[in-house]
């Protein structure tokens, strides 16, 4: 197992990796990362509250009844000192001016629900940019699915609403989940090579944040796997591989986040983000685990999570 | 079955859950909720008749030959002291003029109609935000069919004609009728978690108030089942059921109507209203119970509806 | 067979119904009303000439030569006393300018050849509404398919070509054609529930004048003739079904006008023609029956036409 | 075989039939018809250059390697008296500037090529009506595939087109050529009823020239079979069926050129140029026939060509 | 084998063939013709680095890790002498502000992946012209595949946004790879027939510059098989056939310039510059065969490439 140092990085050295956006998008960064008991260390973690729209609202919120409350996600993530706050158009309108300016927001841009199979998702642009810039928004989010038919598509809406989100001087955070026909199996989806391949892609279509699942060691592509073994790069250990990834995303030149993987309990939740704070990860975006349970259970959550970010907590 | 205490919400409260609207929309919002024979209760009562378009003249007007001509129906929701009347294009055009003011108007602005037969419905968008400007309306109606297959094309026309909407301080209604493949049988379209999840969509994608029908005590998705039988969500009354919907729709924080189940009488729509009032509903959106039937009989059926709401009827 | 009183209708009146549409449009609505033999009788009797789109040149044109020459059916309008001529864009580029003024002109803005057979036929728009404002038409017509899988397309075409027209001050006339797939039969296209919902769902777009075929007796929809039975609606002569036609297109609030059924020889349409005045019709549109004849049998036969409408003949 | 007398038509003839046109448009009409060797004859022979693009360079100009030269064609358009010279945007754009003036240039701004075999061909627009303007064009060119299942598309694609070229003053010339499934054989293709409703179609799709190929006496449709038998249409020679053509496309009121039929040989060629002549048409457009051969016997060719036009040769 | 003596131009004679484009256009030329070791020579080499969203990072970087960071790219192209450094939205906005000036920079606007197979590939259009415009490029890059079933509609963006392109002064650069269906066997990509008409489509729809891969003698059309046989074009050495590309290409009119075929080592790769070289062609753009070793054995690769070019290598 490699032995692997976590970089810390100052804000200031993040900004100059965004050299050249307007500072609009600079200021924005900014904020991002310098709010909530993380700021300025060069780490995020972010609430994201999508699953309503993903999942139901009997899935996602039946677990803890007081989180069917649009304004329980705002306190939380205030309370529990998160660098940001993601979700689709409802649930920020259902509060933006309510805690106006107490966290920063993120506006997802694109949903998706499951009252329809279909092995090649797509989803649906549910708000615009405007919509962000209206609810005082420091970004926007769009997910991606790589590997699908019509990722094509995807592509082509997120290239028009980033170019229009940054000229107002908005940020970026693509999600990026590989789906669709090609990927056989589910584990697939969160091979080394397609993740670390569809946080490329977020990159090159002009993301400023990424946000991808936890690459496993499985690796999808015969070539890929090729080059892994002949050029020796270490891909065993979870720090590894979050390495790797962070490699792959401009060898780090990219702000790149993390959902967990399959964790079966909390104690595996923060194995993954002691992996991601030594491999040199940017940092989480949790949120079923988060919100899930009790509030005072939350908050301890999300407490050690930002310890083990901190170094507070080994 | 639960003991239900219907909450009275006044004007102030709810429009205080829209905080952040612009002042247009919340005007619109106050008139909606302030006027007809309901007015500052917080409850609404709506006559829709896009029945013409939907089934046909002849299915929808046959039994009350009155109901063919437009200006009945804007004498029907003005005399009967509905909320508001809610129509497509023509319908509204062949009365706003002459009725200017008299009753809230909302205009629909997609329709469908039934000579072709589709398992996965569409609506063709048949009006504008503009024409709902010029004929005088407080708001656009939309429908969305969660659960067809191209759901996220309707998603996407009601987010753009949504934001224009709201820019233009007009109220956005969202009709959620789920239908489409997935929805083996005609119970899974009036199912619990199948209402309640298009309901809370409707909501996400930036609605004001939602129209969904009645839900029954039928569970579509076995992963929403367990979780109403782990967490004991009582759903075996229709006031449970009609409890459950507003908390689903972000706790009661967005205003969610209802049409009429299977009923076979009045006394069974009557019973209906009264599960509505006592699970906390805002109130019902009637259309062809209304309508086919003579004026007299028309006029004596939402008296006892709004009766029912006011409390003035057990 | 019930006895019919035609109504006798002012331009005043009809102009009452399309209250709170902008002077524009009732200019030009008053402009067709008023125009030609038939004008301030309330009463129309349009020409159109889309045949040579529609069906080709060979087959509208070859019994009449002189009819290939777009200067022809100008001259036929005006020479007879049309209230207007409707053609597509180069039959009116063709002749605008030389015959300005005298004869109200109706660009059609939508056309279908027969050189693909397809079960369910969609038109191009081969013209915009800025053409018909530059030739210095009172209006556009539009021809919607319904019944069609893909009518949804047509109607938000429509929609959005009558809301420009409207703003532009110009008369929109739907043509309503039922098509497609689930007419398994030919007759199923003229059925009296199908003509009388195609004539609703193009009021209910917005039209101001609605052409559709003359209904038969036939019913298509077993609910809808539950309906006429079970509501005793007379539909045995064609009197009687053009006046349920009048009344299913908003009880008389919209001008509803017909073209010719399987009239096999003059009398036939003559008859026909008396239908449409007993039954309360406001008149009909007729093309090949009028050009596709020597010039002065043209005059003679819609000089008979005419002359039923007007009460002159029997 | 009936005896045929040309017409002699004057510019101030023709340019009254596009009378209500703008003076732009007719500005470049009139320059299109006083153009070259046959100007004032109310004749036209225009150079058409796009075989590089609809059949690859290597088919186009192996036989007269000069001709892989675009300013070659340029020469021989000028050199040779040609009314003009018409080929797609790189064509045009590379020699513009350099013969700026020398000859009418008319941009094609559909083009379709061979690289991938379909039945139902559908061009791509590869250049703009602002194009058109930057490089001093007198008018448009614009390919419809009538037959084709989709060619409602290509109709809508050219009426957008061809408003926004006349809004601008240029002429809109329209290539109309009959393909798709219905054409069982190539033979349909130009079938005389079959050319001559293409030419009619574009004419009413508002072109202002409209070029088609040579109708064979072949007739596809039954229908049209029996119009030109009943009534008398003479169609056994080419010059019957040109004039048959020129009646088609609006009596004579628009121009209407020819491209080659099956010719083999050059006396084949100019016997095609007299029946065009003879039964009253307006010229030829002839690409790879001109510049598939040394520029020398080019310029005779056309030279034999433009005389029989101008009634020099007879 | 043809004695080839490559032809020595200017840049003046070559910003010559594009008079009459706009003297932004002809400023950006200028630039990418006089940077780097080959200024001023009229050849042209390009480094290119789209692999990482083409191919994924991992086949594209493993061999080289340096060649991660986008840095690096930037730093190789400016070291090396490059007349430019291309690549997708993603890498140049990490490096523009950085080495703002130091290189021409060419965006490439669309973009394909390979984590879903699919015979006809489209790219999807990941930035703008505007996006190119505050980057500070000469050009942008767009890829059509000629062949492919839906080319029209590549065909189609790519002439909207060459015409946005030039009319803001960049230079337009087309990346031609045919592909498809039609392409039965992959040595058909590289035929000769098929690689010249590539180029010649890209040339018609305006490209300024455009990039085919090397051809092979293979000819996939029998007509154009014919045509080189009876008109005796030479096509057996590399040199022809990139003589026979560059008069196929507006007979040299536009500039062309190679990928490589399938060159197994770095001898290879210089036999076919110098094929190119000695055919007439206009240089290379070399991606992985660049940046895929270490630095110094880039630069050393670069450096006998650009001395073929210069001569100073035989």
């Amino acid at each position: 197992m490699a032995t692997i140092t976590a970089p810390t990085r100052t804000v200031d050295e993040i900004l100059s990796w965004y050299n050249g956006q307007n500072p609009g998008v600079l200021t924005n960064l900014y904020r991002l990362l310098t709010h909530g008991r993380l700021g300025g260390t060069g780490r995020l973690v972010i609430l994201p509250v999508d699953q309503g729209f993903e999942h139901g609202p009997t899935r996602s919120f039946a677990a803890n009844p007081q989180a069917y409350d649009p304004h329980y996600h705002f306190r939380l993530a205030i309370e529990s000192g998160c660098s940001a706050y993601a979700a689709p158009l409802g649930f920020l309108e259902a509060g933006a001016a309510d805690f106006a300016g107490q966290v920063p927001l993120i506006l997802k841009l694109n949903s998706h629900d499951i009252l329809h199979e279909e092995p090649d998702p797509m989803g649906a642009v549910t708000a615009s940019v405007q919509d962000a810039l209206r609810l005082g928004c420091v970004g926007i989010g769009y997910t991606i699915y790589p590997g699908t038919v019509d990722r094509r598509f995807l592509y082509e809406q997120l290239a028009s609403i980033a170019e229009e989100a940054k000229e107002n001087g908005l940020v970026v955070v693509v999600w990026g989940y590989a789906r669709g026909g090609e990927m056989k199996e589910s584990k697939d989806e969160t091979a080394l090579d397609v993740v670390t391949y569809s946080a490329h892609i977020a990159a090159q279509l002009g993301a400023h944040i990424i946000k991808v699942k936890l690459p496993s060691a499985h690796v999808w592509d015969a070539k890929s796997k090729q080059n892994f073994e002949k050029h020796n790069i270490p891909i065993d250990t979870l720090a590894d591989r979050v390495s790797y990834l962070v490699r792959s995303t401009f060898d780090g030149r990219r702000i790149v986040i993390n959902s967990g993987g399959a964790a079966k309990d909390d104690e595996s939740v923060f194995d993954e983000i002691r992996a991601i704070r030594d491999g040199g990860g940017f940092g989480s975006i949790i949120g079923r685990n988060s919100f899930q349970r009790p509030w005072d259970e939350s908050l301890k959550f999300l407490d050690t999570i930002m310890g083990i970010y901190e170094g507070s907590i080994a």
